[in-house]
């Protein structure tokens, strides 16, 4: 129920949007479109197919296309470039903020990018070339240089005169910083703390060093997980010697903590986070080749397996009915665990002090399992095959499999990642096929000594 | 590589914090506990077993007691409370802010409750009472109502006075809301431009009257797409008459983000969001019963199909020997078009308008992929049984379910939604039921026309 009353505004302006592209009438289109923001815009092209979206993406504010640009996934971005021409594309991005502007540049042509380097001023351009030089999974990368910065022995007074000269402050900013003579980070003042207090007081008073700034080289996610865990708005980057090189602030984190989950989600079927909704055909098709291929690859695993008992089958079929339900219910038991697992890694809450805890955990869970469930199996086997032989087989059969799924589930993961390896990702298809395998093996196996000789 | 050396600081403090529990040395294990927010102290607990658990958080100071309940999952939560005499409890929440003491409410004792409430003064109480009045997830119960207003007739000079006056805002308060002398919103200055204006700058003139306010009835994860759609920092939230009654802040939309991805990636597996690591065996056992017993009935479902060609199976093992890898193909194929639809349902990007474009797209890809894999599969199985008809049957039957696959990827989430279901959490087992039972069903079926009769 809930459901439909949060039926997105985005999924309405699409019906609105698509009824009036239908009708051919551009007006009410372009009208519509430029009432949302760059990142609704981008959405919204996004939901569109790529004969609409070029219609609509003609129609949208230029002063809005270079953070459209920003806000849309690769693929789509290429699409969009593709259809402007090079004034356009240094008209859109010349004014954008050094950090969205470094996220675009792979995607811009080499012409754009030398004409925007020479339209931008010595100071902006060196400090753009030095975000680019970090890794794009960086603190580096994701920080804006633009920061503001006073020094320890003033006032408020003085600041304040300072910030009504300076006039506008970067975007989101919450603090500014204080720096040493050779611009060293020494801590923070929060903006509050510039209105709440009187004039003279010294800025020596109001700051706050208890914040540590992020390394310049610290990965994104180590970012995001320090904003969330400490609550910040904005945090200052330093690099090794401690001089202060920018700033990030909370909106890119909330893109990385977005970007993550559908990274993660989309990465468990094995799929690119940029294939989007009308990827062409025949990138689409190439994206999920490989992923099929190597489930491809394990099936014939699996397959192997049977056939080592394909002379049981001959004689007693219901082993071909029964065996997927053994191999399956492994794989989703071990899919249960494997997402706990994922979850506490992704946290830092799994390490060597407590995984022999957690499988024998586990373990007691796929027992108990595996009494209950083989239990109500084998009654229906029981009563489906009238075999209570089979009856039995299939229940322990179910009851190792799940054992397997659990130290599968446990193991998998915490090996994957000690490997360097993103458990999320390649984590379910070897979960899967130790499942499949040793079901078919235990189930088989065990029919065909106790049934079968 | 880079994984490696992501490994996160509470890795790392979950080594050394073990270690000294093991030792006994409590004094060093207390230290290293005080150093962490709350934030990183609940995630730590929740990587400890119940009994570890109970050691550390008898450690944490007790100032930071409340904050820490506010981070930890609900299981771990109700443990830790349990932990605690009724004075400790009531120390630890008084403090609290509205929005994160409504938060915790439900799961304190109905004594603490009411202590809690005589030690507030009227106002606050009010307060809660109200926030509590709202739908748990609805932006009501997000909302902290301690907000900074001003009004629209006034000067820079004058809310400086005011501000000073005040002492210190609330936490994150980058905006001050101007009100009517109803107290209905008119829109918002920035601290920023208070600090950057001279002192007789009229209100009026810095006034930003564009943001929305939000309605205080919107769902949680409308208000989370609004704050990363337009990077607000905080949004102001208004009732039905746009009296403004409080005040979201971005720090409470992350932990909503970080919640809907976890939901999404537990709740694929059949997992609530509240099982924690080391929760309980038996309550584990519980929570996952009920998803494996679906899923056990699906595989029934399967089981019953492949029960109707016992005979085929019979004259020729072969056939069960390569049906799981029709049937997994299908269901790996159909997750991958079910994964992209789930993230473009979320983000409201699929509607009536587009769907028959997607499905002519995913029928293409299926087919592609259908050929390419199936020629692979025909001719593996062609070396391995050597039997061209079979082989022709099991890529037909391939091409078959993979479109199925999408078939199933397009309509089962889009139906699901339009059912008010969330289609991230049903989704998988249905699909996967279609495509076992159609890939059993179409390839045992086409072999038992062609090879058999």
């Amino acid at each position: 129920m809930a459901e439909a009353v949060r039926h997105d505004k985005t999924a309405r302006q699409l019906r609105l949007l698509s009824d009036a592209l239908d009708s051919g009438r551009l007006g009410p289109v372009r009208r519509l479109v430029n009432t949302l923001s760059p990142a609704e815009i981008g959405n919204l092209l996004e939901s569109l197919p790529p004969g609409k979206r070029t219609v609509v993406w003609g129609l949208v504010d230029p002063e809005d296309d270079g953070e459209v640009l920003v806000h849309v996934g690769d693929e789509v971005r290429e699409g969009l470039i593709a259809d402007m021409d090079p004034d356009e594309l240094v008209a859109a991005v010349e004014d954008l903020d050094i950090d969205d502007l470094a996220d675009l540049v792979e995607d811009l042509p080499d012409t754009v990018i030398d004409e925007v380097l020479k339209s931008m001023d010595r100071e902006n351009r060196e400090r753009l070339e030095q975000v680019l030089s970090y890794d794009e999974d960086s603190a580096g990368r994701l920080m804006n240089p633009d920061v503001v910065t006073v020094r320890a022995d003033t006032t408020v007074d003085v600041v304040l005169r300072y910030l009504r000269l300076r006039g506008e402050l970067p975007e989101h900013t919450d603090h500014i910083y204080v720096v040493s003579k050779r611009h060293q980070y020494l801590g923070r003042i929060a903006l509050q703390a510039l209105l709440t207090h009187e004039p003279s007081t010294p800025i020596n008073r109001l700051l706050d060093d208890e914040q540590p700034a992020i390394g310049v080289d610290e990965t994104s996610e180590m970012v995001a997980r320090q904003f969330s865990d400490h609550d910040w708005i904005s945090a200052p980057v330093v690099d090794d010697n401690n001089i202060l090189l920018g700033r990030i602030t909370i909106d890119d984190v909330v893109d990385i903590i977005r970007e993550q989950a559908e990274h993660q989600a989309l990465g468990a079927a094995g799929l690119d986070e940029d294939e989007d909704l009308f990827s062409p055909v025949r990138r689409a098709f190439r994206n999920r080749l490989i992923w099929l291929g190597v489930n491809l690859g394990t099936a014939f695993l699996a397959a192997s397996v049977v056939d080592r008992f394909a002379g049981s089958i001959e004689k007693l079929a219901a082993l071909a009915v029964l065996m997927p339900i053994v191999a399956g219910m492994g794989g989703n038991a071990g899919t249960q665990v494997l997402a706990l697992m994922v979850r506490g890694l992704a946290l830092g809450q799994i390490g060597a002090s407590n995984v022999p805890t957690l499988v024998w955990k586990e373990v007691r869970v796929a027992l108990i399992n595996g009494l209950a469930l083989g239990a109500v199996l084998g009654i229906v086997v029981l009563l489906w095959f009238r075999s209570p032989a089979l009856a039995a087989v299939i229940a322990i059969a179910l009851t190792c499999n799940l054992c397997f799924a659990a130290l599968g589930g446990v193991f998998v993961p915490v090996t994957l990642k000690r490997m360097g390896f993103d458990p999320a990702l390649a984590g379910g298809v070897i979960l899967t096929t130790i499942t499949d395998v040793m079901g078919f093996l235990t189930f088989l196996g065990l029919a065909t000594l106790v049934l079968l000789r």
